[in-house]
């Protein structure tokens, strides 16, 4: 059963961001990568939900600024790296600078899954800058497993340490996990990662499949803390792959113990599937429509969750916010 | 993609009376039936946590009788069966009588995986009396395919109209389920269905995969409200299924409309996977061991998961609680 080591990726710090709005103080953001640190997470992912440079009125202003969140972890943590996401677009190369003078050692540079070849300059600049550099599509769904195949080789040839697929949306179940990491397993000689959203309350199974597959680097989150559903529960995936026997060097019960001692205190709500986050799973759709949605749904009277699958019937992606209210206009007329 | 009919059993009203300490009143109890039956739910199941005659100083009493709760239901569900669940050993034949008088037309026999033949008589008592009958096997984690066929085939001859495999304590992972659901189907001719518990996170994913290996009944809850972590949520898996193309006659949205306005408002807690429950899911243990182990471990100045994962590798079945204390004893000896 038992085959190379499982990496452990947590995204608390980052992904978390999102549903706790941006709202990390430093002693927090410390006390969180310290209790990662010593569990013995592989890399803990630190910065704005949106990346590094997200916080703005776009994407939510953060209350502390990322820099000093990364350099209040970056004090604490011994054995870790200590990564940020950067999403080109949001975040800029001289952001990536600053980070790493703050303390980063490692950086994702995200895309959506068709659109790799923008992140090409940032990760050469990041590996000729000695960081620990991760090619990551997201919105995976949208893609068939060639065409994944296809943009993983530009991030490749761009010299990335490891391809991470992510389930943004938490839209697919375990045989979408399956074909994806799988063609890509085949397809490239670096290692692969994956990235759950618990919407269709498949985080730790997707996550699980991406495992059997071949991924070695599977992201997590303490408590599921994350955007929409949240993503797969760390503690809780880290005992499954102990149970079937994969070798992850986390120590399980130091971050069960972290999860409900310090990191459960810091969220805002529990981390639950409401009909909310459940249809934008169902939609596959990103979850920072959902705001947009409720405001157009209550204009013109009619079921939120109606606008999200139009949505996704009309494969609408990050940007595309404005297209929201025609859409819900267009559903108001026709009934 | 789509096959057979998935029959969709709702047992929040039995599954879900441990999660809210046996408190259910009459109007919740038909407002939860009424919603469940107006969205198209098959088997609506009420009983206390325990089954029927489970209000008692061991198992907990209930707030209001579950009789009165049945009746309760009984006038306002139109279509769906409504169903209770019976524990040899707590529950009685006259019992059952009792349920069938004030409105029950179904009920689910359950048994320890290996004790089948304590049930026969109710199963045959159930059919005689024209109620839908289900044989309902328990702890499936701890006995092999091959004994569990054994065992399911004493329902069968009995007269039961499905058998019902349950992961009580959420242990298994999806190809446990496989396994287990995949023989029985090989073995017998009566449908077959699948009870989930969420302490490892894979609900969804077992009842997924449990349908994907021919099973037409799947257990759920709204808001995945039950005992330790819960059970698959219903609204969820029903998305899931809808998705997927299988047909369960279920209106997805008005079952997340009752999750979110009808449940939810009457929950005690949010339904997460904290420490303890991941915990009873990881030794593969009754949740009904965890009040009793708390205690002990107090006792014994020692951490409870050291002792649940002993009771575990001990296969500690219910009704044996008087040995947590001599196994917490041990454990601190051994310290």
């Amino acid at each position: 059963m038992a085959n190379s080591k499982i990496n452990i990726v947590d995204t608390t710090l980052r992904d978390g961001s999102h549903a706790v709005s941006h709202s990390f103080t430093a002693e927090q953001a410390a006390a969180v990568a310290a209790g990662l640190d010593k569990a013995g997470i592989e890399l803990i992912e630190i910065s704005h939900g949106d990346g590094i440079a997200g916080s703005s009125i776009n994407y939510g202003f953060s209350k502390v600024s990322e820099l000093d969140l990364i350099e209040a972890a970056g004090k604490v943590v011994k054995k870790a790296k200590l990564g940020v996401l950067l999403l080109p677009g949001i975040g800029t190369i001289e952001d990536l600078k600053e980070a790493r003078e703050r303390g980063a050692n490692a950086v994702r540079v995200a895309t959506h899954v068709t659109e790799a070849d923008i992140a090409v300059q940032h990760i050469a600049w990041a590996k000729q800058a000695g960081m620990f550099t991760v090619g990551f599509l997201m919105m995976t769904h949208m893609a068939s497993p060639e065409t994944i195949v296809e943009q993983a080789k530009i991030f490749v040839d761009a010299g990335a340490d490891y391809i991470n697929l992510a389930d943004s949306s938490g839209y697919m179940v375990p045989k979408d996990v399956r074909a994806r990491i799988g063609a890509l397993k085949a397809a490239i000689s670096i290692p692969v990662g994956f990235h759950s959203h618990n919407n269709l309350g498949l985080a730790v199974a997707n996550s699980l499949a991406a495992v059997e597959e071949g991924a070695s680097y599977i992201d997590v989150t303490c408590r599921g803390l994350g955007a929409g559903a949240g993503n797969t529960q760390g503690e809780v995936f880290c005992a499954v792959m102990e149970r079937l026997g994969y070798e992850t060097g986390v120590h399980c019960y130091e971050l069960m113990d972290l999860a409900e001692n310090v990191v459960e205190p810091i969220m805002l709500r529990p981390q639950v599937i409401r009909t909310d986050s459940l249809m934008l799973g169902y939609a596959g759709v990103y979850s920072s429509f959902l705001l947009h949605t409720r405001k157009a749904a209550e204009k013109y009277g009619i079921a939120p969750r109606d606008i999200l699958v139009e949505l996704g019937k009309r494969r609408m992606v990050g940007g595309q916010e404005d297209m929201i209210v025609d859409v819900a206009y267009q559903l108001s007329q026709k009934k």
